[in-house]
């Protein structure tokens, strides 16, 4: 039987988490898009400075760096080194049926501790609080990754 | 039967979606090679600086941000931040059997808005028209991955 | 019979050769992190200048760019423009059913690229080197893609 399709427990919660995930980093470029219309700041492209339904009252300056956006910028980067590699990893992981308590953990714990690094990220707690959720969901994709790699080597 | 086969006509939407997003994300770093050659300028790297045949003169400053060059990196930023999620979004989306209309408008939809945003963005239109376009593929993205929440959860 | 699983010779190229790019890019992040931590410099978001475990001696400066950082951060980048593409490609590509030594060739021919490309970036090799290794890993990718749209139009 194909193990990627709804009747399987654990593609169930790879689906669940891949889509919290999508929502996530999509949801990321949103803050952003807020960030700099509210700020009338840290605007990306020269031609940005036009004036427009965007931006109202262009001014100089507009395009230099703003920590409000770039922080959501920098979320954003973080997510996409760590979000893109979780749905590969989940993905394969996935098709070697591992236990569902196994995948459960470690695709749930992904979610939660990315979604605990962005609340770390956004409140600005010190590098220790964000550094250990990063830990927590990078640790996750390297054991379904290590997994996927014994699971079929041996 | 599993939904993820060339036999299945949402899948195959899928399929060529994905790999003409797999195209425009690898085509924007070969525009990024050809206006650093072209431009003679924004380098990546110190090493970068010594002569040969990607750089035959030398010269300070090639390091510096040029926007000619860093047009197409952040292009391809706004692709990273955007195709990826489709890939994942799109298939979870298909193991969930939406109907074939609405597959092909998320995901066609999708692919337009992105190379309608790249031509925007080439040729320095106005926020409005790249952020146009980018709202499209957004929520294309966010809708797949609702619906998959959606069908799995009731 | 459903390509996408461990049964399928070519499957099981594509999800080592997965599995392998997935501990490529978390081990990316791992380097910036140890890089971070060595030079006690090149620090990401101003809360970062807090003392603290990751940082006991703040100092000013502390965020500025610092090559030795910034080199794993640009590496990872590179591999953010090309890994999660390689990911998709890959995965559509299995599933139109390729010959075993013609996806071997090229899967595995793309892993050794970038970890060619990795060593080139790291030990500072002039940029016809790395460009070298970029180009053949980018053409991996545009070949799968190339081959899936060719199998299901054609």
């Amino acid at each position: 039987m194909a193990a990627l399709n709804p009747e399987n427990p654990v593609f169930v919660t790879y689906a669940i988490a891949a889509a919290l995930m999508v929502l996530k980093v999509m949801g990321q470029g949103w803050m952003t898009v807020y960030r700099m219309m509210k700020s009338d700041s840290g605007l990306a492209s020269p031609e940005d400075l036009q004036a427009g339904p965007l931006n109202r009252t262009p001014r100089p300056g507009q395009l230099e760096l703003n920590d409000y956006v770039d922080r959501s910028r920098r979320m954003h980067r973080n997510d996409l080194e760590n979000i893109p590699a979780f749905w590969a990893a989940g993905l394969v992981f996935v098709t070697v049926e591992p236990p569902l308590l196994l995948a459960q953990t470690l695709m749930y714990g992904f979610v939660l501790a990315r979604l605990a690094h962005a609340v770390a990220y956004i409140t600005k707690q010190m590098h220790e609080v964000r550094a250990t959720f990063y830990t927590i969901g990078s640790l996750a994709v390297i054991v379904m990754a290590l997994y996927v790699l014994a699971a079929i080597i041996f």
